[in-house]
């Protein structure tokens, strides 16, 4: 069902050196379903992470920023089937629960220990399974299991997502692989509902919360799905400093320019295989915005138009019924827009000029792009130089199926 | 399909005096259908309108614009099956035109017509149409046609919107009839897609923006269906001045009070008329955000929550999977929100307390509420005395379909 996403292969996979991961079948939710997976980092690796701006956040999210901010993080533990979100101050107590058995089992302190959860919200976290899994868990841990944990932290997903590449800096071979879960309930503020990036690139500590922003803003950032920003999202980076190369202390530098170009693009194409894994998703759309005066107001216009149920309908029916995407950027809250500067295009078809339709496009044109599986659409704002671009998919019966039967 | 919305009969709907109403077949779209609607009013009426706040407003409404300001409106004219939206300088021209026909047959200034179009958006209006259709529109127009007028309105509304009711003014009787035509695109932002409210109750010409303002902010500007602002929205309001009582000079009076009361009435009954026959609709939801610091943040959240597509398939679903009420409510956009102060209730039912869920709460009394066709969401934000209310439906299969078919 997913656009265009194969499953990824455990051989394309590079293990990161420095990193394990091991998951088990906890039955937090549902039996026999690889539902607990925890990452052990080695002594010395950088760590940031970026999380929703959801006021609602989750217990697992407060934590995360707690821990963050206290030390040097050795493990992550991540669990399905349950968001622990809206669950009060009960839920903050299971989550410091689940630390600390990790953080026991592993002879690591409790705020060495990364929580997250995802799942169904405001119910209480079976974290009595948690802590029985875990065992399991880490006799399960080696190098070699990025594919396990990217199917470890599915929920709706239909397919694991997970990329990985390798570049070279100052002469010394250089991995970053990450892995991404999310399929609905995806807008996200800051950072996915859970996404992992690892390198075994040697980055200051100082540097990585920068990188994680920069990372998220360019890729997690810019997709939705559905506009409803969740409760649980998590984007973590590390940099387990295994790799042979001198440290990166500046990402201005060639080296930390060249890695931050890496990693964003594995980033990114994680957070665009959570829209092409979009629930229901038949097609996967760019809407690229030019001409704005600002970013800010070319990113207002692109959500607009992702977000507008009539728009995916539309794309959903392969139907050109672009005057939709108009009416989106009208009311995306440009107060002095003036219609007459608005150009469209739709791949190569250039439908509307000056506001209107432009006289030369043929609506065969039009239905030829809109019957892709791949649809960029650009919108001209004709009042500035900046640009924006932001990934969607399409709104389909599906959609309405899968929402509608979730929890039953 | 609609919810809990009965077809208007023709008996209960008053004729307001002063005021006649004439359809015709034009086959403006499709042939055989009801597609232009034409009202005369008497020398004499006091008239106002909001209009769509989306900066791609259609034709017919920047001309609405223009003609309120010049003067004494005496007849508008209103197609459906194309929104003359998306159509630039040659829109305008078209839009004109018809004005101008209208005009000559009733041997008024073109200035005193109101145009208003409707369908799809992005296609030259046939004006040519229009003008064929006229006389026979003329010809067939009375009093009494009301609810020929609802009819004559429809897109893909399954059920025609009216109401009428009746009031003493100073012992004189008074009228109010209104119409309203919209199903999809509906986030009202000023009036919604077609509504048009007339009495003829004595009303000064300089109340009359006031009034039109105040009675779209209680009603049209409360509803949604798909959060997608229309081109075309427009909120007409029609006094004939032909009943007995004193001339209304001010709303604050007696008199102003009890017609705003009243008008106020029909106005939001035919705002909700638009909810319950929201495209795919099967549940009536209100939403009712309390204890906001200021209305506007309680709106903000009750848009949030009445926009949610994973909130609105789980009350196509029966589903009380409330934790999606609460994430909404969490990226509503309050930056400093509490989420411990937060309680929500659905109907009856206290569902969560404190930001955690209630634990008196039982999932079948939860059920129970989202099995009914209406029901109540109540969202305490604890943290003022501010509130504010929206409208809203679910999101089904069948808002899928008709969107997704629209047009074929």
């Amino acid at each position: 069902m997913a656009v265009n996403l194969p499953a990824p292969q455990a051989a394309d996979l590079h293990p990161v050196a420095g990193l394990r991961i091991g998951v088990a079948e906890a039955g937090i939710r549902k039996a026999n379903r690889k539902d607990l997976t925890v990452v052990l980092i080695d002594e010395g690796a950088s760590v940031a992470g970026v999380f929703t701006q959801n006021r609602f956040c989750a217990a697992p999210v407060q934590v995360c920023r707690e821990h963050l901010h206290s030390g040097a993080i050795r493990a992550m533990v991540i669990n399905t089937g349950n968001a622990n979100a809206g669950t009060g101050e009960d839920g903050l107590i299971r989550t410091r629960t689940s630390c600390i058995a990790l953080a026991r089992l592993l002879e690591i302190a409790p705020e060495q220990v990364l929580p997250f959860s995802t799942g169904v919200i405001m119910e209480p976290l079976p974290v009595e399974r948690i802590q029985a899994g875990l065992p399991a868990a880490l006799a399960d841990a080696k190098e070699s299991n990025w594919l396990r944990a990217a199917e470890g932290i599915m929920t709706t997903d239909t397919v694991a997502k997970a990329f990985s590449k390798q570049i070279d800096i100052d002469g010394a071979r250089v991995t970053i692989t990450g892995i991404s879960k999310g399929a609905g309930m995806i807008r996200p503020n800051m950072a996915t509902m859970l996404g992992y990036l690892a390198t075994d690139a040697r980055v200051d500590q100082q540097l990585m919360q920068q990188l994680a922003l920069e990372l998220a803003e360019g890729s997690f950032n810019r997709v939705t799905v559905d506009g409803d920003t969740s409760t649980n999202d998590s984007f973590v980076v590390i940099a387990t400093n295994k790799a042979a190369h001198a440290p990166i202390t500046s990402l201005a530098s060639a080296a930390g320019q060249a890695l931050r170009a890496a990693m964003l693009d594995v980033a990114r194409r994680l957070a665009q295989a959570i829209v092409r894994d979009g629930e229901g998703a038949t097609k996967f759309i760019t809407v690229r915005v030019e001409g704005g005066r600002d970013g800010d107001e070319c990113r207002k216009v692109a959500y607009a138009i992702a977000h507008s149920p009539l728009v995916k309908t539309a794309f959903f029916a392969s139907d050109p019924n672009l005057g939709r995407i108009l009416a989106a950027v009208g009311y995306a809250g440009i107060a002095d827009l003036d219609q007459t500067g608005i150009d469209l295009h739709l791949d190569d078809v250039h439908v509307a000029v000056k506001g209107g339709r432009n006289p030369a496009y043929r609506e065969e044109d039009g239905q030829r792009v809109m019957k892709q599986s791949e649809i960029t659409v650009r919108v001209g704002l004709g009042r500035g130089n900046a640009s924006d671009t932001v990934w969607t998919c399409d709104f389909s019966h599906d959609y309405v199926s899968i929402n509608a039967d979730y929890r039953s």
